[in-house]
């Protein structure tokens, strides 16, 4: 079968020139994280410690956090999920939240989200001393990413611009799409990539447009082909086209969609049609295997800053 | 003189068209507040009272401030001003921060920026207490502002919004250049004008690209070219040149700049070629007389939402 040996070869070439493989860096993150932990602990600290509340029992958010646990026990971080019906009220939830607030050994406390809709998702972020939200959702915390000042960067958005960074992916005086304005990635991403590299959290010097859903498609296609950067996060399949990059553009896709195929399986796929996309882009992340590790490893980053943090008493309560 | 004439008269035209009279709004806007502010006492309400601290003498600091103080008592607004010497400790500054925070009689404080160099200006931001901070300042209304939740916009941004509403700017689904990202006034532009109408501080659903001194100046042509608004803020005087203006496009100059013309006088001038992108655009600001009238104007909203807000104890401590 030469078609099929001959498209393996090509899938592999691409692989090795254009792949941006997330979850190695992931993975590579990860090893590091647990050498500087084991590190720390042997000058006399204990062990990281990351609290999640997880109420109802939505099997995604499970799985998410069942990862997030895994990925901190094998980096030395000590992970505790606390369970809690969906019948819970949003004062008993903070009041839990409080309670690890005012524990010393506690490091990083997340909130799985989405929580049921009795619940303000912005009362409980609100909740979390800003010193161990590690998800960055506190108003506190965005107002430092929005003032470039020292902060927990939300976990995906760091992934991203850590991918950036180890794949040397120049951004100075860059122009750069970011599709979706959501507050956890595409507002993040903008905020960090437009900014000035001389602050406490640098940014990255690139322009930047951010597109959204009121932008009409013949708008993004213009500003997508002007592009040295995509960052799409959208959760529209197939919402960038190889049409709309630049040849060497880089491609990020931050999207993750469950999709049925032509024979009924199931299967998860980005906003990028990577096919397509990959034989002009110069550098595209796959779905799945891209961004997607990376939101765990980071988050472990951020754990082990709010411990040291925590422990060394770096606590700027502005 | 036939060719001053028509000269004149072309001048006239074009202000009839095209010219967005911001003194005028300013104006308008002051006496609707004081009307409002009229029935409000008539209420029983005590008057709204503003502080400005005023941390040494430099001239244009003291000017600005001289010009709020004064647009307050027009509008039945108590001012004061709180003059400290530039030699003042930080923690001097502070202290005055919150005795006027403790002050019930006290709705709205500013600190009149830049400060001296000793004194660190996030440092006297955060002090204020946010429900004070008519500014918009501290890192608490900073991120309700990146989240859209209720606060005090930032002044200058908030009077563009308000010269864009009351011109009838449509801004969803189009394309806006913000020239500039300055954290109070090119950024909290960005944050307003692309995001979701529906929040509780609506956004206004436009295709933001944010350009800085890093944007190319092919680039800044590029996506200047494609915008239906464009917004400088940079304090580079001839940056908007005709030849980047889509014909018909808005163009708000938020620029000022102080430069001493052929004849020796001296001169205010904005960001944008005035005379020449007035033959372009289809809506533009002057410089003085747009944008900076608006500042003070929206001050003064803020510092009357401030008054309702304490008085009707709608502080939302989050």
């Amino acid at each position: 079968m030469p078609e099929v040996l001959s498209q393996t070869k090509k899938l592999r070439i691409v692989k090795n020139n254009k792949i941006i493989d997330g979850k190695k860096v992931a993975q590579d993150i990860q090893k590091e994280l647990k050498v500087e932990v084991e590190a720390w602990m042997k000058e006399g600290h204990r062990a990281p410690r990351l609290i999640a509340i997880l109420v109802g029992e939505d099997p995604a958010s499970k799985k998410y956090v069942e990862n997030k646990m895994k990925a901190a026990r094998e980096i030395g971080i000590k992970s505790e999920t606390i369970n809690l019906p969906d019948t819970t009220k949003e004062s008993e939830v903070i009041k839990e939240i409080n309670r690890l607030n005012a524990d010393n050994s506690v490091d990083g406390i997340l909130v799985q989200l989405p929580v049921p809709p009795h619940i303000s998702e912005r009362n409980v972020c609100n909740a979390v001393d800003p010193h161990k939200d590690v998800d960055g959702f506190h108003i506190n915390n965005i107002g430092k990413l929005t003032n470039n000042m020292d902060t927990f960067v939300p976990a995906t958005a760091l992934g991203v611009i850590e991918l950036i960074k180890r794949y040397k992916v120049p951004t100075f005086g860059k122009n750069v799409v970011v599709c979706g304005r959501s507050k956890n990635v595409g507002l993040p991403m903008a905020l960090l990539l437009h900014s000035d590299a001389k602050y406490e959290c640098p940014g990255y010097e690139a322009t930047v447009t951010l597109c959204h859903r009121h932008t009409p498609p013949e708008e993004l296609a213009f500003f997508a082909r002007r592009a040295d950067i995509i960052i799409s996060a959208t959760g529209v399949v197939n919402l960038i086209k190889p049409d709309m990059v630049k040849p060497g553009a880089c491609v990020i896709d931050v999207g993750i969609t469950r999709i049925t195929t032509e024979n009924g399986k199931s299967k998860l796929v980005g906003d990028v049609d990577f096919e397509g996309v990959s034989k002009v882009a110069g550098l595209i992340t796959p779905v799945p295997g891209g961004v997607g590790p990376m939101t765990v490893a980071m988050l472990m980053f951020n754990t082990f800053k709010a411990a040291k943090s925590l422990t060394e008493g770096n606590n700027n309560k502005n």
